[in-house]
């Protein structure tokens, strides 16, 4: 394994995979990738095979000693891998489409990550990954399992308590772009800032953020709240409004998701306007994608192309490739991933998946201990924490009256008469990709 | 002290008290009372006198050797007392209209006890509770404090983490309402039902129920989800209609203040209806009131007239005596009640109010322990204890950007900027009686 | 069932059982037990029929309408029983006798529950109670087992954790002795005074002791220092004399069983006086047995004898009845298990069990929460919780290393290397009874 | 601060001084020292000056821009220190020499951290260190407390919990001994092992242990136990013998003060023999200081020398200069020391010292989350924390009867009868320094 690691993607046909390729370039010296495997599947086989051309002709450009391989094979591509990626989308970005439509059709936010939508999600996706996860234990026991795959959060709790494979590390994109968003407000380079985060995937919090080690929270809040001498930076990078005095109170930095549940009116009315102007996000991102796709045809293009910026899958590539890297190399450094949680946060059970900055080591994450978050901010996370577990629990019963709970104690859901015809809807939506509600 | 109990009710004027004195006779014969004293506010001065005659009427009309003062000096009431309690309203009906009213104007319910509403009620309760502590420490510091007083889990979180007084007992009738309810469904005594009850008030779920000690858990859920011989009884009883298949999973007995927060959407369109039709709540039950005290007046009546019963405190006097019988006579039989936690259930802090089944001693309730909430309904019952500590923190503080914090974290409330809108509208309203906030 | 209760007694040739006979004579009114059912095994087979024959002679004097029966045939004994009671002994006393001398040799407490000594004893009760456990599953799946045999704690946690049977409770005559004492001191009627016990079995400690539901733990703290007004009394009753500084610093109620921890110097040199002088505990029981069976065998004897007192069970047939009497009436009172934790005494394991203040209901004991125990009472339990623990695991696995790591553990035991003396020495001379160490 | 920091050092006339110089003339590069202020009381005057001259030729001879000061006066010591490094003994060796020999006279260990040696030295210590606290607040309230002084456990949990100075570190060369131990017998470079520790300070225990990141527990725990292929090396150097299967079944690696726990019959004898031989412990230590100050007398030694290393100090100055690195320089790096536990190790209290391995940032050390000790471990790790808390209890409050608890519930201690001997001699003994006992 270090004359050079194999690294399997499964999704390997995802727009995003040029960017991974990038950053394994640019990573070369410090993790030496020798080959590189795409796997996807028959629907998405033409995809594959232009973005397994594109990712050869960069290697090539670049002069990276890697080669890279594409195929619908998914056993060959895992088989003494040292790192499995997977960000592939059960059902595409059509489930995805229905995911947010569906229940907008109800006046109720899609949201493919804790919201109904990301219910859905979960539903088609953990029991694909649970498939992997049996395919790792006998193909490539020692590699690490590092899920993009949304709902990631729930997808890692999933392995977490329902595998074999205990080295599986949820990665998300979002705690990695605030840091650099306050960086850039501050206007110091990104590796100087450190923000402890806790709480979930898609629902953690800054709870303290240094600068050269020094404690700056207190600046930080106030530029979120759009007050101090920084003036408003920080607000119009995070790109969303909130009132200063609640954010204030608050205390610690909240994320973008955070928006679902502190201002789900809002939301719920952007969503509609967009739905009705643009189409939903999941139309938009299709549209985006077609683009891409036309783009990474052309057989002049071998570097990642600037268009990909606005994909939406800003730090991607160096979250994974630093993640890898502090792994290969026992580095140490403090990245935040999604991880089972073992008392780092007050009050979440020791083996579900949390969000947490970590020490990363070649044994994997280690978590920094939290302590009790703060008492306004611990109801949601464990809420949202309820949901999770419920939501697992339906994907792995394929139970009909547990999926109605998940949707119902879902905060963006207003009653159970409505979660159940949103359910209804999406499962016979979905029907295709629930073999454990419906059968094969 | 034994030769007769002095009791001082503290809202004496309420059109509720007809109902105590009438528990009192009853119970007279194992909770021998000397002496009522109640005490209201100069506002009330006239229905304090109007309730205090009629109670006179009352135990002379049962040759109870029990005597009945009013007065407005409520430390006169408080000496020696050996249990004291409270039940007024700051700002009397008057005040919950508008807490219920002003969030209706912004398309969010009001909601009393654990929302918007809820907040108010006990940012303008919290600081004459302490009050009320800070005297009975001098005038009787032995005295049991039995408060009533909406939002009752705040409230009595409040008198648990901000005064010195440890003999304190938050009351509620729910659970005892819930429990008639089913052994009526069941056509048997109220004695041979028991359930387990665990959470916060008005948030507290029915985890186990037992005929004469047998689990009959899976029977009563089904009549709840309207199946099973015994037909739709309880669902009829409870007077909440449920998505059978929801409860079927939730598998525990929701509360009726559950609609809040499982059915928002479906509350909030009834409740705007109501206040378009017959007025909100608080609107109605003003009407009520006005008719009770013209019935009280008159002197003939000599009994609790029938008329109570529509104001919604059935019970309310039975476990009022139940309670202070049962530590009177150190009877240790198993009520319901919100109490210090200290462990009883997992996750919530050990010093924060819960309601939970307990046994009841003289020493006070000693709560049954009750491990972990099922996972579904952990997340919603941590919201709602964060709601209600950080709304006691508003109250002892005055801070107005604390109160925001809370108001916007409360599940009801749809986004910061309505919250805040709501916040200071309801401030302004209730200027009067936040001296916290605005200073005397 | 409620036609008459059969109980099924393992080790019924014990010479407690006319104990729990006369027991059930007296508290037939409240516990209708029709069949009693007596079993014991082999080697015993003379003494259960002496037992046997005093029990029926005794029945038949008292007129009350129980069958007694005594076999060799445990499954015909479990059959249909509501209450198995078990009070064997693996080895007889005989094994007892080595159980404390073999230690003693190396200048080791050997003390049968949590010493060295209860860890043999342990691994030889618990693959026979895991038997039995197997056996209720299929002949008595609804009855109670209530387990004697010590260690009792230990036992308790084993069927807690590697059987099915979850009605499992422990019972030690140990509390209501403590409580009983205090009673005498204090001439009052037992029944008015309430201690809260926490711990584990032989290291629970009476945290607060009521009188009428009013805090005496003072009163009886300088009582058990030998100062106050109440005199030296319970002092003499608990039988152990302590440095009065200590019990006062100690705050609670230590039981006879600390003096082995608090106390080993003189609790040792005590042991090998009485070795050299009387004989071990062991050898001196083995005589009072004797001298028992002696007695009973006498066929004009039809009562308990007064003799049986001098045997240490006092309280015990009236600890057995009161229990199952509680359970079968669904009494709802307290009384001092072993049962699982649940979250009764913070820090220890859930699953694990404790001795604790339990409400008794037909559904079984409901623990009281105690919070944190006081922390300098906190290790010491704790430790022995270890001990218990790794002795399961050791008893379960028969795995040598994990039995020498009990001993090594346990804080009677001096030395790794003299803890692996006397293992070897131990389970040589247990070899017979210890199948999952040397096989059948 | 960052053109040169301040180092107090209390008790800089101690021998350890010139290793401590040593290192920081050694760490210059990453650490700048401007100034270092030695101070000591008035009884070591002359100890100081000698140590002063020392340090003073050190810092010349090797041309380092530091200069040391020695004074009498704490108070200009420690104005704007960065770093206040606590070392004094109060009493001296002549105290230790006490705190040694008199639990001997009861055939008990003495001990000076854990036992009942250790209890007297934390009485004389911490209400020294909490004036140094009061002082610090107002003279250097950004520093950071190193405490090196003995018990460090017990004197940081005293600080944490009685002091508002939160930066405070308790520094141990235990387990930076260990991992250097075991680099060595592996013939690798002393950074490319990494051992988890947790625990209390000289009660902690390696969990597990990676080699370049690679899990090399197995092969440690059989090194410990004499066996495999690398013979018998750790053993010899970490020079503890064991029972091999009980460092096998126990699976982590004790330190060397486990022995007194785990040995004490052993380790009595060894004292015993010691003592009446070349003397107690801190007889030896005595004669091996005066050697060393008459060494440090030479006005030609101008290094530390060669000598020192018998004192026991090894890493001393190591772990010192690393850890101020570290924070100075916000390294991240992972370091094991005593400090809050805040849910690093579960069942510990958040504000208790444990000694844990932890990320050092300019924060200060942030806990890796270890979670549950092993269950062997729990009991005794806990047992020794409430010693510790109740020993901190004793020195703050002054009480007799706390003293006496916390020396009875010391699990070297044989009886509460022998407890209170030792207790009130060495009381007598130590009169002179336990004002809080007997008044200044």
């Amino acid at each position: 394994m270090r004359n050079g690691l194999k690294i399997a993607v499964i999704g390997g046909g995802s727009s995003y995979t040029p960017e991974l390729i990038d950053g394994l370039i640019k990573g070369q010296h410090e993790l030496p990738v020798k080959e590189v495997w795409l796997v996807d599947v028959e629907e998405g086989k033409e995809k594959l095979a232009i973005i397994g051309r594109l990712a050869q002709r960069m290697v090539y450009k670049a002069g990276a000693p890697i080669t890279i391989h594409w195929t619908l094979d998914r056993q060959a591509a895992l088989k003494d891998a040292a790192f499995v990626i997977t960000q592939f989308r059960v059902g595409g970005l059509a489930a995805r489409i229905k995911d947010e439509t569906i229940p907008l059709k109800y006046d109720v936010i899609g949201q493919e990550t804790n919201g109904p939508g990301g219910l859905f999600k979960a539903l088609r996706t953990i029991p694909v990954i649970l498939d992997i996860c049996e395919e790792m234990e006998v193909l490539c026991p020692e590699a690490w399992l590092i899920n993009f795959t949304n709902p990631a959060g729930i997808v890692t709790e999933a392995v977490l308590r329902h595998s074999r494979i205990n080295k599986v590390i949820g990665l998300c994109n979002g705690p990695i772009s605030i840091s650099r968003g306050i960086a850039m407000a501050l206007n110091v380079e990104p590796a100087r800032v450190r923000i402890d985060f806790a709480g979930l995937n898609h629902m953690s919090y800054g709870l303290k953020t240094t600068l050269d080690g020094e404690d700056i929270s207190r600046r930080v809040i106030a530029m979120l709240a759009g007050r101090g001498e920084d003036g408003q930076t920080i607000r119009q990078l995070t790109g969303v409004e909130w009132v200063p005095e609640f954010v204030e109170a608050l205390g610690v930095i909240p994320c973008g998701y955070h928006r679902y549940y502190y201002q789900p009116r809002t939301m719920l009315a952007a969503m509609k306007r967009e739905a009705a102007q643009t189409g939903t996000r999941a139309e938009v991102v299709k549209r985006l994608e077609d683009e891409l796709f036309a783009l990474y045809q052309d057989s002049n293009l071998n570097v990642k192309p600037k268009q990909l910026e606005g994909r939406g899958g800003a730090y991607y590539s160096e979250a994974a490739v630093q993640l890898m890297r502090s792994i290969y190399t026992d580095k140490r450094d403090i990245q935040v991933v999604n991880t089972r949680n073992q008392g780092a946060i007050a009050g979440i059970p020791d083996e579900s998946a949390v969000e947490v900055s970590c020490v990363i080591t070649r044994e994997g994450p280690r978590p920094l201990v939290m302590g009790e978050l703060p008492v306004a901010v611990r109801g949601l996370v464990q809420q949202i924490k309820s949901f999770e577990r419920v939501t697992v629990d339906a994907a792995v019963s394929g139970d009909y009256r547990t999926a109605l709970l998940a949707m119902v104690i879902n905060p963006l859901v207003p009653s159970d008469a409505v979660a159940k015809q949103i359910l209804d809807e999406l499962l016979e939506a979905h029907r295709a990709y629930l073999p454990r509600f419906f059968g094969d």
